[in-house]
């Protein structure tokens, strides 16, 4: 491992909605160094936004638009067959929505990632991706975007020069190909705190991960994805920062100067 | 009547949304100075908001944030007691919003006006109006709001040194103090042409409007409103732009070089 | 106090959302006899609706639609200016669709109660409270108005002749016209649950309650409000509960035989 | 053709939404037999349902629930992956909502049609199309679902003895397999009202169409559908009508006496 490497950690904040209290944003705020904020597609309102970038000013976390379908009742999660020019204007929309409450606050907006099942269809789906990309490329701000190596997201965004950040899970398993194993597989997610963590550090130092089969499988890794919204969040994501910290690697926002640069386009 | 004297012609676009069209966005396009955009709280939709930016560029008009409270099915019309830091970060949302296409298509965000109920409560209830006010202050960008003289909305905008458009209404009648004739009161709403173009005339050049009861009032002007939403709305607009540039008097957007500076503070 | 006295006691359930829990729905509703059923306006999904009325189901408990105004974000608290067909359809779609859940499980519509904002301004805005009752009336359901005593409410609904259900609230602090302490001052909501549960027997048994100037005032009561979004409230539902029963009162759905008849209209 | 054949014309109504204004509802209603009315998912509110109900009452135009997805800013048209009780229960709703309105007029609710993305994916899917007859049989009325001839839907309901009201389109293109040629290819949509009301009567009367490719397909049908949202659907129902009843062919709603029993279980 190099030395003076550094990780970011990325989680998704700002998911309450009118009355409703989701994830554990305050807590979690004190660990990450990047937060992912829910911009009223599929979550979060104005009042939410306003409070979770403020928080993540104070704690000097980075902020990013986290984008979805416009589906509240089904929390973004349900795919959804929506034309390139719907998705990079409804990206659009979100983004500069948030810029209002990052310019409020007098921080920038460092970076965007796409939540659920827009995520999951950017991850696979060329037309997808490259909407969102084209969605993130005309809000005109210097953004990073959050993708998992060696998806069509990734790979979009390199196209036009765009930035990436290259996320692993470090509580999810993975399959030998280097994808996810479905959480509908039993198995799929982590909560062995200490398991967790010694995964986040050998994907932040080595940018491997053992997989399902116990083949160690090559996962590029700039910024790790902690969960908000699962029981135990707070609890997971303390063992994950001390473990890193143990083991010499810095934690800092995904587009801080010590950040590795984006990857070279393939092929 | 001053040399040079320019006024601007404001009216309110892009209220279609998904597959529903409103408004005469295209025609009216070619006659006004400034755009008010709806942000999707009360009409309007990203790709509407895309497309009316754009054809804004394409005219050289000057875009606003057309603000309102969430209401798509009452279009924003209905009055709502909404706490004072909800209005600020609807305001604000909905002004980012529309910063995300301001900022794709290469345009400054020019102006704010309110929409509907919010704009009505914000001209005589002094929290309404500085909690609108506040919304728009904190996306620190160099925008004018929009307000009619001697309402709490431009009492609130020049407390913080925010510059006013004072507008006023050539196809409404006006009532002796001032204030419009409600919609509900037969005569409210004038349909002749050439009356309201003469009326936009006197307003623009004088500042002043015949009142309900034949007494002459004056009405300062900044801003002329031409309804985009009623039949007739494009042949009104050509007949009131005629009479203008018969008269000499300029039109251009509400923050060129050429418009009369922000009123002082009253009292 | 008569013999066979009977009450009803009443609680807002189902107010969940898409991936959002709200309230103790489940362990109150062994401790209810009427559950309100928010009806997806203010709050609630098709989801949420079945869920819950099969619940109120097993456990023999009446249900009711509670019907608001159509306000996600603001939980249908916030007033807002709407139009008497506005409100009589609005509130005829939320009875119809809850229809839709009581006729598949198999159970009877009981009875409406009007939620937030529409509940306040129906209590004192003749206009608001025929609207809601003829939206009421056109379900033409054999159901029972959950209204406060002396209400506009009651008196539009008595006009009609549809039964009413007056309703008392045991943690609430009246003032000594019999109107509730707003819940922004200071001592207008009681936590308490010996204190609670002995208000709801005197409340039950002999339909008065001590106000907050310690004047003993009376309130005419058929059914009491349990709430269920506050926490606690299992522990005070429990409380009431015991003490109604070891008092000698009985808990009963609102409209079963035994309750008495509705109020005669008011002079 | 057999003496006394009769179909059933039905047409999509009630889309307006708030302040728009969508299709031709109010000449169309004189035209046809069955009216499809939007219940607030894809497009619809309260106000233009009852509406909507209270026309075809006028008319003696059977009601049936026209439901679809969640998704008014894509009037229902975007394929969705939705569960199964998340489609049965969204169905369920309503059809509720529209059984107040269709109550409060006094009307029986008749049928029961998909809209958009949820029509096309029932027709194909078998698990969306289980999910809908299961939200429709929920609703424990003597409805009849609308379905093509040979769909997932109509099978589904068969086998739960739904009555089913076969589907036929005259103013579309079919391939040869029975199938519609899609909107995206040229040549999908006919104008001619001449040809569009010879193709009527063709299906109404003998059960058969000429496909894209000149051959005759057998195309069972007992009702016709006459779309709303185009321009000049007035005038192509007239034709349409004009031409069943120079042929012969009866006009009535689909459950009517004289409508042909629905068809037996394939296979």
């Amino acid at each position: 491992m190099a030395p003076g490497r550094q990780v970011d950690l990325n989680s998704d904040m700002g998911e309450s909605f009118g009355p409703y209290r989701l994830g554990e944003t305050a807590s979690l705020m004190a660990l990450v160094t990047s937060a992912n904020v829910a911009c009223g597609f599929h979550a979060g309102d104005p009042r939410t936004m306003a409070a979770t970038v403020e928080l993540a000013r104070r704690h000097g976390v980075g902020v990013g638009a986290h984008v979805g379908y416009p589906d509240l009742v089904g929390f973004g999660r349900r795919a959804m067959t929506v034309g390139d020019e719907e998705i990079a204007t409804d990206v659009l929309y979100q983004i500069g929505a948030l810029l209002g409450f990052t310019g409020a606050a007098g921080v920038p907006l460092r970076h965007v990632k796409a939540h659920g099942a827009l995520y999951i269809q950017a991850e696979r789906d060329r037309r997808v991706a490259e909407a969102l990309v084209e969605g993130v490329r005309r809000c005109r701000q210097p953004v990073t975007l959050v993708a998992p190596a060696g998806s069509e997201m990734e790979r979009a965004a390199v196209a036009c020069r765009m930035p990436v950040a290259r996320e692993a899970f470090c509580d999810r398993a993975y399959r030998p190909d280097g994808t996810l194993v479905p959480r509908s597989e039993p198995g799929s997610v982590l909560h062995d705190p200490e398991r967790v963590a010694r995964r986040a550090v050998r994907l932040a130092a080595d940018g491997e991960v053992e997989a399902a089969d116990g083949q160690v499988i090559p996962v590029p890794c700039d910024t790790l994805c902690i969960h908000g919204d699962t029981a135990g969040a707070t609890q997971l994501a303390t063992a994950v920062r001390a473990a890193l910290e143990a083991a010499g690697i810095g934690c800092g926002a995904m587009d801080s100067p010590a950040l590795a640069p984006p990857p070279p386009a393939p092929g």
